[in-house]
């Protein structure tokens, strides 16, 4: 991993210069290490949960001053024109700048980013509570928002990880009744201190068989290929699959479940501009926040490692 | 085809007994007929978009009376207490009682139906109007009333044929920008004459490409199995794709077009008791009619042939 010696952007007229402090470890970041999404560019630094302190602005840099404490996510930029952009959808952008390719990204000292997408942190964070939820945070709170107007719902996270993790906090925040649907008893205890009422372990059949038709909606945060029809099982008519991970090139979806029952198939991006300012706000408001190991940035190779093997409980965070 | 010879129900006291005036012909009869769904009991009567008249009432039939004109869908009862009956959705009932399975249909001279599903008809709809509208109509009619909530969208009707004429209409009138997407030109006049500003020809390549992106909402009418990839991408970020046919067992979606794009697919079943004398309601406000051949019920076997053949433009109606 390089280290600050990437490719450094020229500082635009709109952008800020951003001295990183802390940034949090995302398994986008194994997959762009690996090229995973074939879209990575070399040299490449990863890294897209970034908190820093802006050290330099452009000339026509509007709302964030030298000294103020920002964080970037997946996106850096974007055109800000498209029918997406101006529809408050910057996440969708048809052409997006994304933090670890059109720049470096947060394992560098400095990062110069679009000043629009540094997105100023509320008092009550920490950095290293912010850091998680500039990537994994707004990727589940954006989908619990959109598509959960009314709270009440039973929900069910699927899988207790990095996005998981936070899914149950603000689930059960936004008064759902959640469920953590994980496998194997392992994070029973953690998943209840996060907000599930109950938990259901994925790999007995019989508890899942007994889960039918007990979900409004499932958020299923894991990377795993999954079969779908149990989990579109698991929903009552109407009810919504929202996929925030990427776990698999195709769906595959017995039809009687969207046609016979009306349920609905869907995904989240991240979340755009105002959603990621809103959930910051809603996180440092409600005391949510990331549970999080914190390592030194010259241990990031041992980092990658622990979340490569699926150890990181639940967020490692790397600090300048 | 058996014409009243099969068992008729005794009359319960929520029952209506109909004298059947005409019956629409819809695809899903030649699926019974055929068995194609493994749900079929013989001797079987099809038929189940029915105007009929009312001859006898059971003792507690409310607000029904003998005389009346009433039409009969898909289904001809529910349990009216389970979670989707109680939420207004006797549609997603988790036990239908189907027209032609639980009874006899009407293909019938007479059937006999619990009274909460015979529907009063409109006197501005003639027999031959209302009798397709009771599931071809409503089936159409339910999912852009619920889920294109606001005028002005780019809907895509994919087909024209029975339902998917009627979806032009009622897509048209709800005030969206209507395009069909046929196979070949041969039906271009008629659909637009049914409300469609434009035509798509999904077997011009090139035109498909130049529609990418270019829909909010597709409504999928057909029955064939289509190459989903293509469809997904002529719908916008956050488009919806809504099958309302069986055309595969298994419908498969790249992934991308789910969590990239937050694109959505689902599908439609018939629409509820209350959708369907709304969708009445508004036919006969509005004008919409199906486009019907029609033919005496003697002729059934030569009907269900044109059916068969795809040469029904664009609802064949039986009458008595």
């Amino acid at each position: 991993m390089t280290q600050g010696r990437a490719r450094l952007n020229t500082l635009g007229p709109m952008d800020v210069e951003l001295r990183v402090i802390a940034c949090g470890l995302c398994h986008s970041d194994l997959h762009l290490i690996n090229d995973d999404w074939g879209i990575s560019e070399y040299p490449l630094v990863p890294g897209h949960e970034v908190v820093g302190r802006v050290v330099a602005a452009g000339e026509a840099v509007n709302g964030l001053a030298v000294g103020q404490r920002v964080g970037v996510g997946w996106l850096c930029g974007a055109c800000l024109e498209c029918p997406s952009c101006n529809a408050g959808e910057d996440n969708l952008c048809a052409v997006p700048k994304r933090t670890c390719l059109a720049n470096v990204g947060g394992f560098a000292s400095r990062i110069r980013v679009d000043s629009r997408f540094a997105h100023p942190i509320p008092e009550g964070l920490s950095d290293l509570q912010a850091a998680p939820l500039l990537c994994a945070g707004v990727t589940v709170y954006s989908p619990l928002k959109r598509l959960l107007p009314r709270s009440g719902r039973d929900v069910g996270v699927v899988g207790v990880g990095g996005l998981g993790h936070l899914a149950l906090q603000y689930a059960s925040h936004m008064g759902h009744e959640v469920t953590a649907i994980i496998r194997g008893p392992g994070k029973e205890k953690d998943a209840k201190a996060m907000g599930a009422s109950s938990c259901l372990d994925s790999t007995d059949a019989a508890q899942m068989a007994a889960a039918e038709a007990g979900f409004d909606f499932l958020l299923v945060t894991v990377s795993a290929d999954l079969d779908w029809s149990v989990y579109m099982s698991l929903l009552r008519a109407n009810g919504t699959l929202c996929l925030v991970g990427m776990p698999a090139a195709t769906i595959m979806v017995p039809i009687e479940f969207l046609v016979g029952e009306q349920k609905i198939l869907t995904g989240s991006s991240i979340g755009s501009r105002d959603m990621t300012r809103e959930m910051l706000d809603y996180s440092a408001a409600n005391e949510i926040y990331p549970w999080v190991i914190r390592m030194p940035m010259d241990r990031v190779n041992e980092a990658l490692r622990i979340l490569a093997d699926g150890e990181a409980r639940y967020r490692i965070v790397l600090t300048a």
